[in-house]
């Protein structure tokens, strides 16, 4: 275990160099994130198919439990349970656009890890940052589990538990915990826990803060201690049931699953769960008594219980629906918490469902968690912290009156300036896409996708070295077609 | 598909060149090998140790089921449950010595397997070519299931059905089914079905033949089927039990191990086995209801059935002990067949077993299928085909009386000629070689060998692309420390 201690206090002190102006300490939050035992007791693995571009580069590095897809490369860093997926980055002679300039992609882009120490953090998407459009660079940087560094380079990050950094370049920051950010850029800041931002340069400015003691008894941390709060108890419930599906090698496929879709062989499926065709089931998804409609799909880290979703539904990345049904094209962002109740009496009824209806959007990061039966009128955008109907009306707005907006709002905490519609544009622009890149619209051979794409993967299983001074470290790779 | 039947035919035409002047045409064997889905159905795996050196290489090849330990490259080539164990391969610094000569190894060996087909072929030791002793090199060779290359640089070799090829350079030579030779070098020769040869310069020379009905009746093999015969029937019946050991990612240790003793999790333990300390149960082993004493080895595709080893026994590769009390300090060469018979009644008793005595030497090669119970006395050397009493005094010697042997002897069809004192010398030396190599005597942390050194492996598991022209072929790797 030698090498790999000696390694986690190389991070830490680049991590403290990076973020020295933030007074920032590395040592009691990387310190306590694993035990050294755990690095050893679980694999890491690779995907490997003909439909992306084959590069794996791992060198002095701890890689437990961690998932890489498409060309990754990882030097000195310790990864635990990570899943960096590169399936959606740019390639040789793609064209990429900043700011009216068009340029090509001189060659295929590729995730570099380096000096980082990340838990159970996802890396996904392609660099957004135009001055290195070939290289998604994360370097000194320290990630909390459950954090989601989504198309953001990241030099010198501390990313909180269930923070999200979202098509960002960020350097020297810390995004503490349940934070969002989708910025273009960020440097030597410190956003604040539940702080949600979404800004375009001039375009438009949202922004909505969540109150303290909602965020602390959702996720709450103190450096040297264990997370604790009702985002950690969720997963700690199902956590145990993700355990058989690592411990074979094959798993008996899903029966009656339409021929466009695609359910990961490391996602959890229980109970009677329904799927349409085009629907993509990520891994690390959880499913239970779910009913998923035509082009759904259920990303990394996301858990759909006891829910229905109608179809073209983007259940974004750390995701929870819980009890809820979702009309067609609604989007649940990013770590979003949406819980309905069905165990609960309310007025002498046994129910306490949530509806969401066709077309709304939910922001990233938003937590709708019932007290009392709420249903969101299709085409709405919803934000924030909602446990009731009177929480709804400070915490949502129709698409229309928001694309109306071309000078400013404020409702209840949410700060919005700019423009309504390129907000309005931007995000349904992206959600198409999303539904474009997983394969929603695929017919005929035709429009594949990730759920398409995703159906031949054969899967390659590394391991450290289980004794001796490397203990805990994996081989040098290096892996090509 | 398309770029596996290329390199097949690719190694189809290089070993024809090879063996063009002994009139060889490995199409039709090539060819009915394998059937192509099955290089899809099993995944290939590498060993990960800090007891060795890690250098693992692969490019343009198919190694479906196949297992590497130590420093192996291999290009070009289909591998199909193959175990290739390069943990005996020389080191940089070692000395090696030929005939008087004494000098010392440049860099650390490596196996090098090029443009060649092997099926379910073990390799191991290191090369015994004094002319290249830092490469132990396989090119343009086919080998048929259940053969063994040990430490036998093979360039254009035919290798039949369990055949073995031992301590021998081989050039240019077809090796048919059964056959068995240890001569130093070998070049454009065909070494027919069944002959057994040790040779040793002017040392002494070794030869049996088996009488072809024989080797027909426990290995029948014609160009374009599949071999029949009582080995393949036998091996059959037991290939299932090894299904399960494949399909998970870890398995429980066996219980009740002392600390000495080794159990690869790629065995097959059934019944009641006993262990006693320092014993080494390699990968591929088959056990049921087993006694293994203290230093006893079951090596690589042994099956240890119903039998009782007292200790310090060497079962070599492909060994098969049925029914059987073997003594101390015994040794079963490379796929002997040794059959005892517990469910037939003879003379009013049911049993039928094979003793062999403390010391005695069984041949490589040997079959001992019992219609008699045979007791073999101690210090006896045995080979050929015995099936009763009467067999036995013509398929075995003292040993004592053989090291007397200073000219020649013939017995049956066995002709040995040269110094019996360095034969029975030059085996009793390797069989200390192979108890020391394998740890039988360590004690107090001293004269570790593999049952040792060997408990704590991490498997590594890679898989082929299993879509589109690379479908079936792996990645291009590069594993280092």
């Amino acid at each position: 275990m030698k090498s790999v201690l000696k390694l986690i206090d190389r991070i830490a002190n680049r991590v403290n160099i990076s973020l020295a102006d933030l007074e920032f300490e590395a040592r009691p939050i990387i310190y306590n994130m694993t035990k050294p035992n755990k690095f050893l007791k679980f694999y890491a693995f690779y995907g490997v198919t003909d439909h992306h571009p084959l590069y794996f580069h791992f060198s002095n590095s701890s890689l437990a439990g961690s998932y890489f897809f498409g060309k990754c490369r990882v030097d000195n860093s310790v990864l635990y349970k990570s899943d960096i997926r590169g399936d959606e980055l740019k390639e040789k002679g793609d064209r990429f656009h900043f700011h009216g300039i068009d340029f090509m992609i001189e060659h295929d882009e590729s995730i570099h890890i380096k000096d980082s120490y990340l838990n159970k953090t996802l890396v996904h998407s392609s660099s957004h940052d135009p001055e290195y459009p070939e290289l998604f660079l994360i370097k000194n940087t320290a990630a909390s589990p459950y954090s989601n560094i989504h198309g953001s380079p990241c030099r010198g990050v501390y990313m909180g538990h269930f923070s999200t950094a979202d098509f960002t370049v960020i350097h020297d920051c810390i995004l503490d915990r349940f934070a969002y950010v989708q910025s273009g850029t960020l440097s030597h800041k410190h956003i604040e826990p539940g702080r949600i931002w979404v800004k375009s340069g001039d375009d438009f400015d949202f922004s909505y803060n969540f109150p303290t003691e909602v965020i602390d008894k959702y996720i709450s941390f103190e450096p040297g201690h264990k997370p604790e709060g009702i985002f950690m108890d969720f997963i700690t419930e199902k956590r145990k049931a993700f355990q058989r599906i690592f411990d074979v090698i094959h798993i008996k496929p899903h029966e009656n699953v339409p021929s466009g879709t695609a359910i990961s062989r490391y996602s959890v499926i229980r109970g009677k769960c329904h799927f349409e065709d085009n629907v993509l089931v990520a891994q690390r998804a959880y499913l239970e008594n779910a009913w998923l409609g035509k082009g759904a799909n259920a990303q990394e880290n996301c858990f759909i219980v006891k829910s229905r979703l109608e179809g073209y539904n983007v259940t974004a990345h750390g995701a929870k629906i819980i009890y809820t049904q979702l009309g067609k094209n609604v989007f649940v962002g990013f770590n979003s918490f949406l819980r309905g109740k069905f165990d609960t009496f309310v007025e002498g009824k046994l129910a306490c469902p949530l509806v969401i209806g066709e077309s709304s959007i939910v922001m990233p990061h938003t937590i709708i968690d019932l007290e009392e039966p709420v249903t969101i009128p299709p085409k709405h955008l919803v934000w924030g912290y909602i446990t009731n109907k009177r929480d709804l009306k400070k915490h949502s707005i129709p698409l229309e009156k928001l694309a109306d907006i071309s000078d400013g709002i404020s409702l209840g905490a949410m700060k919005f300036s700019g423009s309504g519609k390129l907000f309005v544009d931007t995000f349904k622009n992206r959600i198409t896409k999303i539904l474009e890149q997983n394969g929603a619209h695929f017919k005929d051979k035709k429009l594949k996708g990730h759920a398409q794409k995703g159906r031949n993967i054969s899967y390659n299983i590394i391991q450290p070295y289980s004794k001796g001074p490397r203990k805990g470290l994996y081989p040098t790779m290096d892996i090509s077609v």
